[in-house]
């Protein structure tokens, strides 16, 4: 039996999770990734080194995020937040966000530590997803 | 390190896996859902319930397959099919997909079992997704 999840169980889910797929379009065609991310006040957290990505989003900045907890094919749930990319360009805010972001993934690669290290360097891109609305099914 | 996967090692790993992330759109917005699909003879097969996405693949049949083997997070690799998604309406053909399904998914719902004993009930739809181009990455 699948049962909608609540807003607030599905932002739990989402809270819960660091590993995304994030949709997004590119010349209005679905393109759909993996990104490590953080949920933190509400809002999605995430960098990355430029790409298709991210132009995808600087041309078109509506996105869809997709967490899920799967135990087994019966017993598994899923959230989606639908929001907004924004770019995170303020140096200080870069920092802000970054160390955050790295507060969560210990394990980064030596690229990512690279930008940590750096986080006005203008090759990393640090950004978030204004979460405009959330959605979420359970079965089991 | 993070390295393209040829065309060959990408549907490699699309064959080897089972559950992806679909991504299509809504009205031009990104959506995506998990999925349980089976890759056979180069195409993709899976089925569903009427409902959201399946109204947004008729409306616009494009569609992003990501599938993904996460070991850790430095050692993990992911592979994109786009394609176009086409719904299988003979009975016959829809019998013959349902059973290269199910022999994937033993441990399916009761739902879908019941549309295994009736392949031919309209309120199931049974799809495939043209392949037409794949690529894919790897780390570690």
């Amino acid at each position: 039996m699948i049962t909608q999840l609540s807003d607030e169980k599905a932002r739990t889910l989402l809270r819960s999770r660091h590993l995304a797929r994030l949709a997004c379009t590119v010349n209005g065609d679905p393109y759909v990734v993996p990104i490590n991310y953080l949920l933190d006040d509400g809002e999605i957290y995430s960098h990355a080194l430029p790409g298709k990505k991210i132009d995808a989003m600087r041309t078109d900045p509506r996105v869809c995020l997709q967490v899920d907890h799967i135990h087994d094919d019966l017993h598994w749930s899923s959230a989606i937040a639908f929001g907004r990319f924004e770019e995170i360009q303020k140096p200080e805010c870069r920092r802000v966000a970054m160390t955050k972001i790295l507060s969560s993934f210990p394990k980064m690669t030596p690229v990512e530590s690279m930008i940590v290290q750096d986080a006005a360097a203008p090759d990393s891109i640090i950004f978030k997803i204004v979460v405009e609305r959330v959605t979420g099914v359970l079965e089991g």
